[in-house]
């Protein structure tokens, strides 16, 4: 058996459904998931994601791929196929900040987040040990605000990743880079976006006085802090939590709102639109 | 334009999809929402929930309804057809406790729980001004655990309602009952099931001393707190919460549970299997 | 048996505990519940809130009161002294959602919120047989941006209330009148603030597409929700949610976060500092 | 400075904050932090924390807790003296699931969990490597339901612990063991108790349908899963949820979980009442 998953998005009208289950079909596949959803404005649009099982001698990636294109024109449609257990390779970036990428490790490492990782970069050299321990190899880059060394990020990057995950990495990327790259890009922003972009949210959040903390997920876009949301995580806080208390519980927020938004997009769970994203 | 929901189980086989999306088409409807289903067992079950438009002109409930269970025929399923926006005759039974009541009230005059009330019935007369200032025929049944008086119940549920809510109501109802009734019938338990089943849940909860308390909306079979269960809502609590405290942080928690479960009921967005729900 | 509360803040210094403590032990006081912060800086500020219970025949509030000046003296503290179960007169203002206003009457009908409510004041005539039948006197005051007639709105409420209640009151009060009023008023902002501030924050929180909503309710002050925080309340919301869904849930949201904050204030758990609270 | 910590608990009366407050006022002590609360009750209890910076050259463990002894002998009292800064020692103990474990040893070796690990102890082989690693000793005791092979663990432990962690530790601990062993035990339970109590809570709570999941910490006592509850944490979950997912969402709630329990234990923040805990 091979399972392969859909993703389809265009403007809505009527009989979709029917002609990709109807597609799915016809190559003797066997739908295991399907979630549909459309926007209730006039002139709505249309989301779907379909996971489906076809036996390993039926038609592979190119044929489907091919039906799947025709589909696609008819509708004026995006539409993407995906083999659901190839994994895609995840390039990591890094500053200072060290949990989330333990945390992205571990679970890589105990076969729970089905990523391939090609490289760590980081322009702090501390974490080399811990990478290399893992046969992970890892890239010091001594990128600074005034000389970002983006094109050696490139460099690695382009071949050798299907995306970059920011796991706390300090350096604003270019548009430049954003454009050649071209690729999606995940930052975890340690705070609850929109509130507090930028730098040292918690302390923002602590002169503020919130009741609440937050971590956010996101794509990357030209805008700083701005891109579309993926996932939140929150917790409350109290006026007892200090800078360092709300330091410790933002680890556990960051921690689990990156892990969960890599979890969705390795799933091929997320459709952009528009400068939101939906997550099925 | 009407809107139609259609829920649908059976054993999983390919094209159940195909066939239903091909079927709304035919019917010149347009598909708002689909929710699909399969459990990943061998022999795994199908469950779907489609929303979908149909132009006021085009077929009407009858029509399609012969068309779906030609449908359910051919794959041996469970299939129901239900306008969205004709609104389920709710009967409610209540005891002592009116925060529920109150709440379910409250939401229904303000247009925000689209249900007819044909009545409240109480073992507890103190309900009646309270109920019949908001145009809701009362009854009182002064039902006792040795005479609990169901056939009065049974003779203005079985005409009256499509579904019981049992808003705190404190007398458990016979298996002849609920045999003869033969409709869902929704329950709130002030308790985080399967833990603290039965009376005083919130006394049993302080004893144990739990950290977080929750209630839990079910349907009502046979066993006592032992029906599927629709929804949990829970909240931490600490050392300083006496006994007074979890009822009152517990009142929330039943308010928002019931609602939640009625709104889920009568979007049609819930399929009981085995002794489980499907929510979708 | 009476109860009483102290609140006590100043800069931090050995002995205030023991001073307040040893004050409490010679008026023949029993300690309930003491909650005690200090901030960990350099010059640290010092919290205090002590419930104690006092013989009936002992000493009353102007004798506690006397010894507690004495003593803030001493520390050049702020500090207030409570009778427990006096209720405490709470105005509400109310622009045209009620949801809020209806929780908050159906507590204090139920003896779930101890206070007195003097009037509920509304530029939306709608709510007057609603509120008078609660036996709740109203005042319909058309105020409207321009000429918000808050000199009828501040006679009403000098003299007749000891705080109020803004239940999604439009209007924004003027500096002016927070200064004649000068007593503490407290807001329900309908979004997670520092987001979202001003107009239609569910909409302005759907198009960033965020996937928590919050709900805030603060003091006032005289810059637009921008007071300090007493409670936020949050819930998780996904692309299925549109406005209505948003608006809906961000109810119970409000009403759980204004509740919250009136219950704590009336419980005199309410510390303001800066432009933060401390909430035992 | 030195930072102290009192625990105090006792048949409430008044007059005990006062004698403490003034006792550390004496031995020139501060306070940063005092939690105090009785329980409600007729013949209530009493139960503290304080926590005091004490000038270095003033007085140190053995006076204090000279003076401590005097006081609680005075109101019958259980007091204890703790320095904060002085790092417990941890035994851990693990069966083959090492997410806790490596959330704990990460946490640790990261300087956020100020504890001594004198061994991890497993009856599985396959931690040794990852746990020398990290510079901590292992021990490999094979043992198994019939020959728990307790006398080496408590060998290991009696000396070199202050408390043990059971880290997801499948054996369940004698009676007789924990009489020799005489000091705190705290275990994760993969579920919310008193909820599937035993084996495969997950797999239990699949079957049951529950629509939220959760994790408890506990200290251990002479009966299975009944100890006195520290920490519990809680997610939703839906029918999509099948056993590997709750499996994976519980890892996230065990490590949450378990990993607060032991910072509330180090930071001297748990009492213990009959079979519940008082968590300042």
């Amino acid at each position: 058996m091979h399972t392969y998953i859909i993703l389809f998005q265009c403007k809505d009208k009527p009989g979709i459904v029917a002609k990709l289950s109807d597609f799915i079909l016809k190559n003797q596949g066997n739908i295991i998931i399907a979630d549909q959803y459309s926007t209730s404005l006039k002139n709505g649009h249309f989301f779907m994601r379909v996971e489906f099982d076809v036996d390993g001698k039926a038609q592979g990636m190119t044929t489907l791929g091919k039906g799947l294109s025709l589909i696609a024109k008819v509708f004026n449609a995006k539409a993407s196929l995906y083999e659901k257990d190839k994994p895609l390779r995840m390039g990591i970036c890094v500053s200072q900040p060290q949990h989330c990428l333990a945390e992205i490790l571990y679970l890589w490492r105990t076969g729970e987040l089905n990523v391939d990782i090609p490289f760590v970069i980081s322009n702090f050299k501390n974490h080399k040990q811990f990478i290399e321990e893992q046969g992970v190899p890892f890239y010091f880059i001594p990128a600074t605000k005034k000389d970002r060394r983006e094109k050696e990020l490139l460099k690695l990057a382009i071949d050798k990743t299907d995306f970059l995950v920011l796991s706390r990495y300090m350096l604003i990327l270019s548009n430049k880079f954003l454009k050649a790259y071209n690729k999606d890009i995940i930052n975890i922003h340690h705070g609850f976006l929109p509130s507090f972009k930028g730098g040292n949210p918690y302390a923002q959040a602590l002169k503020k006085g919130v009741k609440v903390i937050g971590a956010t997920s996101h794509f990357v876009n030209e805008s700083l802090d701005e891109g579309p949301i993926i996932t939140q995580s929150v917790e409350s806080v109290s006026h007892k939590d200090e800078l360092a208390d709300l330091i410790r519980k933002g680890k556990t927020l960051e921690k689990r709102s990156l892990v969960d938004a890599i979890r969705a997009y390795i799933d091929y769970r997320i459709i952009r639109h528009n400068n939101t994203t939906i997550v099925f």
